[in-house]
């Protein structure tokens, strides 16, 4: 009976592959849902998680929760690996196969080194997983524990530096929320740290933050920005980073205990073994109705597709409401070929863009206007509780932030660096801070032996 | 000036060493906190983490936050390791020497295994802290997103079956909650998982749960715990623990996805480290004023102290209620000392206890009354949200339970286990999986590569 449905798999449980499965819940189609993680994540706030401002249930949501109802679609978790598009499998790294009628492809994108994966990727955090939120929100923490402690007054300043690279909404939300994290609400916490003991650089190529706004809005980022006490340092390229360093031409190395690494994403590698045609960056091209070209069986949409709108020059950017809006589209595209009805082009309807740049600050532009400052916040808050998944959460989100906004607290300042064996190792993520690192680790011989599952490591 | 004050050391955050720093905080003393962890952790509740009942921040305060007013208390972020008793000074895991006058021990205890921690503990969790608690939350979510997608009957069953070991308190909670959330909350949210295919086994020596607590009050919890599905093997001993099985003697083994070892506790390795008398079970015996023998300048209290009261046979509980009692009386005899007064005896005044079975059940017991069901469960209820430290902490659980009891919703359900690299391998969590494992283990080549905090292991 279900077997006669028309197949439709969804890779992903991003913005793009979450609205597409909602669309077609409770219609005539068998949809199943791949994801490698549980949970649908709102990443457009995990810099909250990564700055201690929200715990990361409050951005998440178990995807199998979304659609408890909608009984055709079903929730599987596990890795696309490749297809067989003669047979229409889709593989998973495990080697379990889904047979399809119709693929979407919604794997989303990850943090680009730019072919540097392997020397820097150690040495500077990217941010697009709970995981690498909580892992920079524990380094940030212990980089305050350690200084706390320390006796030498430069380790001590490289213990409180803290660099983000690349100026874009996600860099100067990450810079703005750390400087506010270690000035307003860390400081007052350690006898030994002042406030202008704390240094957060930003650094940028281009010669000023947040290049997809307005000069204006760019420029009141900048001010905001520095009056929260972030360097910027714009129209520099980054030419190196190592261990706690960020190297610049002809310069001496900034030296820093936590560098977070903002500066753009590319495909998942999903992309490469998919075998179609790629455009640049690595994204799948797409035509105008968002199908794979050549493979009108199998849309791409969101970060992992490249799409360019009929008569434009540019592809659109890896934005949520486009994944989004792409999402409810090629649901409405299945449905249509069921009814054998000629597919409809896409058209992205551009609701404008923010940042937001700490307490009470943001930067806000639409077609019809833009704005900086708390009533851009405001905004800001209002747009971003509005689409977080799930009235619980909403309410969660809301509750931490009112209550941060009045008392300047941090509710989840929580470290939970897994010591191999509480107790009796010393937490390798303290023997990997600046100064610190010939004390401890010889005690420490697991490499990094921090894991929050112990059993399997232990086996 | 500040350092001609009495220099008190308390090692350790939990109930015990949080309410004797508290108790000196603005006294005429300067007190040093030292902990291993950051955050001061609710233990009564960490079961409810492990059960995705609650998440990590709403049962744990950063300890720097408790006293950021008491300008005479700091905290240390560090391990303690042994203590020079010639030169009075604690000597930290990383070399690091604290001088003392007073030293308060209050480092508590760990799993106790009886000897197996390296047979037993990799494949019976134990629930001591924070970690522990989501590497149990992540196990129970990954055996039903195994068994949703696993075709074989007999590895399915064994994915959903869920053993805890001891009937004690915790034991009780764990199998009552894990029975719940998988038949009340997340049955509903698989397509191939039925209610009645989850077995949840809780194993006790004895021949009753709760033995602490009268009879009566044992019976009806077994009475509950049946009633939410939970299957009682009393008076029956675990004579080994291998991977997914329990043996009993004379019997097959018992095979299961996930064990929780909840059958006891013993002092963490410092004790053995101080170099004092150790009464049974490795606990620092102390006289009548929570002193340690023949070491009048150092306290010991908590689970880590072994007090036998007056004219009694037996020593306190490792309670709660005892190590918060214990630690302001330690406080008080210090600042008695301080004044040439004599010391006092400590006195523990018993509340009580209490156990929860579950969602609205639960078991109470003081000298003066005792009761069963929903009664007991709100005074368990309002007794620990009373005690959690932090009122946003109150808050966000008072709403969490809220939330949970109207909607039987779970907030916390995040799978957050570290891929070695996200995109790249699978999460070797499932690759430990009953039945999984041929499938994905050469795809993982890392044994239990999960690790929250990537860069030292990629160093």
């Amino acid at each position: 009976m279900a077997d006669e449905l028309h197949r439709v798999v969804v890779i992903g449980g991003g913005f793009g592959g979450l609205q597409c499965a909602r669309a077609l819940g409770g219609k005539a189609v068998k949809v199943t849902l791949v994801d490698r993680e549980n949970h649908h994540l709102f990443q457009p706030l995990l810099y909250q998680v990564a700055t201690a401002g929200l715990g990361p249930a409050s951005i998440a949501t178990p995807i199998r929760a979304v659609f408890g109802k909608d009984r055709n679609v079903e929730v599987i978790l596990g890795e696309a690996w490749e297809v067989d598009h003669d047979r229409k499998e889709l593989v998973l790294r495990d080697g379990d196969r889904i047979p399809y009628d119709t693929l979407v492809v919604a794997a989303g994108a990850k943090t680009n080194y730019f072919g540097h994966e392997n020397d820097w990727a150690p040495h500077a955090h990217g941010l697009k997983d709970l995981r690498d939120a909580i892992r920079i929100r524990e380094r940030v923490l212990l980089s305050f524990e350690a200084a706390e402690r320390e006796p030498d007054p430069a380790v001590r300043a490289e213990l409180l530096t803290f660099v983000v690279i690349g100026g874009g909404p996600t860099g100067v939300e990450m810079a703005g929320a750390i400087s506010e994290l270690g000035r307003m609400v860390l400081a007052g916490d350690y006898r030994r740290i002042h406030p202008d003991d704390i240094r957060v650089v930003l650094c940028e190529m281009a010669d000023r933050v947040l290049t997809p706004f307005t000069e204006d809005l760019s420029y009141e980022a900048g001010v905001m920005l520095e009056e929260l006490g972030v360097e910027l340092h714009l129209g520099r390229r980054v030419e190196r980073v190592t261990e706690n360093a960020v190297h610049f031409a002809g310069e001496d190395p900034l030296k820093a205990s936590v560098i977070v690494w903002a500066s753009g994403v590319k495909p998942v590698s999903f992309a490469e073994r998919l075998g179609v045609t790629l455009g640049d960056r690595g994204r799948i091209a797409v035509d105008e109705n968002c199908a794979v070209l050549g493979h009108p069986e199998i849309f791409a949409i969101g970060d992992i597709a490249r799409f360019v709108p009929e008569g434009e020059e540019w592809p659109l950017p890896g934005l949520a409401p486009v994944a989004m809006q792409q999402g409810r589209h090629v649901a409405r595209q299945i449905l249509r070929d069921l009814k054998r009805q000629p597919r409809e082009t896409f058209r992205y309807k551009d609701k404008g863009q923010m940042a937001t740049i700490g307490r009470a600050r943001a930067v806000t532009q639409t077609d019809k206007l833009s704005m900086a400052g708390l009533m851009a916040w405001f905004a800001w808050l209002f747009i971003h509780v509005l689409y977080l998944v799930g009235f619980r959460n909403r309410m969660t989100v809301l509750f931490d932030w009112f209550w941060q906004y009045v008392t300047f607290g941090r509710g989840s300042r929580l470290i939970t660096a897994r010591h191999d064996d509480a107790d009796e190792r010393p937490s390798p993520l303290l023997a990997s801070m600046p100064g610190r690192r010939s004390r401890t680790s010889e005690a420490n011989p697991v490499p990094g032996g921090i894991s929050e599952i112990a059993p399997t490591r232990r086996e």
